[in-house]
């Protein structure tokens, strides 16, 4: 009932934009001025603040089997930086229109669409998702389950359901089989990740040893359920292992890379794994391949584009399965720093890269 | 018929040396004059050549359980000298009596053993091997199937079988399923174990990239079998792709760590294993974790030694049953740099641990 009165007003409401929208159809090239549509795009590789500009689109009818998104809200990921930067796996085709996920409500389908309806809350999943609204195939888009009238923290919760507590998730389940009980380890763990990370770990019963590079993160990240924090050094190796009573370290998870990477390799058991999911410190590690042979170390990547173009069906709907419902009960969250519009993008990716903000930075459009 | 005639002749012939060494059992500690049962002990860690002894042992009767076998030859590996020197995985209690593989032949048994006779051929497996002869139960040798009368070059092939050529054919078969046709990667491609790897690989139609460090090497390795020979260099990674026509390669084996490790996982395609089992640089290799992310590349590490702890009975028959018919029929082998006694052990292993040498260094106590 909630959910259809909801649907009802929302039709309503959004009907009116479009039509307002639609009598504005000089749109693109614009940037003042009304309802426009905006959208972030880059035409050459470097610093994201001086190579993203904000355009402006004309609305355009639906073709068959797409339908009209209004994004709500939509996170700035390390990765969107560094592919702006040039410096990630896969260089984009220019000119390109960054952001890789968020969440957005249905505002119009088109005829052959049958598994979406106007109002119904939708995950962003075809990129491109720093701008006002999306206008794509139906495919693009993955349906949440009625979530009744979600609140805006949870529709901001939402908007980062994909990259990150889909990355660490799998790193959790897919290299080693822990249980109730076992350590793992793993760096940066401040980060949107690493707070996904204990949080499932947690309900889990896995302990976690959480390793950061600056003072004053410890209450936080133990009000997440984080076992031990620690800061990171030279010495790292012993203080997991005093940390942890030597227990053996079956996982170890890095984001850092450099001196860090070798440290986490160091603090292993026996035929434990290190998984490497980002290089933060830009450096690259150096492994006595002596502690891989003698103590049977396995490291491994992880890379979440890969994962989405090999997993099948049955796996993504069982990650996202188990992720969704998490989020949406509010058992599984994400600090947020800031939020900024569309036409604030500037400002937004200065405040992501800036080290020392307390959560992510989300681009919202047209608040849930 | 063959086997045991074979048998009744050295009965009669070691039981005539077993009766002139009774005679001796003053033994211990001598070092001169008669037929001595030496063998080789080191009572502290360091340079092979400077702290290994040879000692004397008086002869012994068997307990129930024990067998006699006389020794016919027993290589000197680099495990052993690491050993030796205390730059191993595993500290050996002192004084220990290195050696870690043979063959030998079988010149008394007490009453209790039942599956080996008198006259057969056996592997050494207990440790402790570079001696004259080896009182032990009879579950640390290994029985040979009936070979007839093998060649003393056979019989010298039999006493490599398990430390280089197990560990070819379980980085070869464990870690990543290979195909005919598919390429793969080695280092220090010269040694006795890239020497199997190559063989190996052949058999199954695997081609192979043999890395080696100095020229003149390449006729040798292409008549064992090897595909490409190259030069180790930095531009390692470009030479691998264009010998390879750019196809993928999913399997780098290393044995010699620094740079070469760190080339040879730039060489790898997406998903590709880099297996170490040897750090011959003594060098730590780099690592950029970000190819171990984008490119999916798996670091392993291969310990022998573990692999007989961990390693279920069926799994050791298997790869026994595979690697000794190769090895008796000749479709298997090692070049053979020298022959030392058990009273040479220090000009045997100062030519072992020398750079250039023609293959592996075998200790022959009593020619087969």
């Amino acid at each position: 009932m909630k959910t259809l009165s909801t649907v009802s007003i929302l039709i309503f409401f959004l009907g009116a934009v479009s039509l307002a929208l639609a009598g504005n159809s000089s749109g693109a090239g614009q940037q003042d001025g009304g309802a426009k549509l905006k959208y972030v795009e880059f035409s050459q590789l470097g610093n994201p603040a001086e190579v993203l500009v904000v355009k402006v689109d004309a609305p355009r009818s639906l073709k068959n089997g797409e339908i009209r998104v209004r994004v709500l809200a939509t996170p700035i990921h390390p990765s969107n930086l560094l592919q702006i930067a040039g410096k990630y796996g896969v260089e984009p085709a220019l000119p390109s229109t960054p952001g890789s996920e968020g969440v957005g409500r249905v505002v119009e389908t088109s005829a052959e669409v049958t598994n979406l309806v106007v109002g119904q809350l939708v995950l962003l999943a075809g990129g491109g998702t720093w701008r006002d609204e999306i206008v794509a195939p139906a495919a693009n888009f993955i349906p949440l389950p009625d979530l009744g009238s979600p609140s805006t923290a949870v529709i901001e919760q939402l908007s980062m359901t994909t990259v990150n507590p889909l990355t660490a998730l799998l790193m959790l389940t897919s290299f080693v089989e822990l249980e109730e009980g076992d350590w793992l380890v793993q760096s940066a763990a401040n980060s949107a990740v690493g707070g996904y990370v204990i949080q499932l770990a947690k309900q889990r019963g896995i302990k976690t040893v959480n390793v950061v590079r600056r003072e004053g993160l410890a209450e936080e990240m133990m009000s997440k359920g984080a076992d031990v924090v620690l800061i990171d050094g030279p010495d790292l190796a012993d203080q997991i292992a005093s940390a942890t009573g030597n227990a053996p370290v079956s996982l170890a998870i890095d984001a850092v890379g450099g001196e860090t990477f070798t440290r986490l390799a160091k603090s292993l058991g026996h035929g434990g794994t290190l998984v490497a999911y980002g290089v933060l410190s830009g450096k690259p590690a150096t492994l006595n391949t002596a502690i891989t042979i003698f103590n049977d170390i396995r490291i491994r990547g992880f890379w979440l584009s890969k994962w989405f173009e090999t997993a099948g069906m049955k796996e993504k709907q069982a990650a996202f399965g188990e992720i969704i419902p998490l989020i949406a009960s509010g058992a599984l969250k994400a600090d947020v720093d800031s939020r900024f519009t569309v036409d604030e993008i500037k400002q937004a990716v200065s405040r992501a890269a800036q080290r020392g903000r307390n959560g992510k930075v989300l681009i919202v459009p047209n608040p849930g």
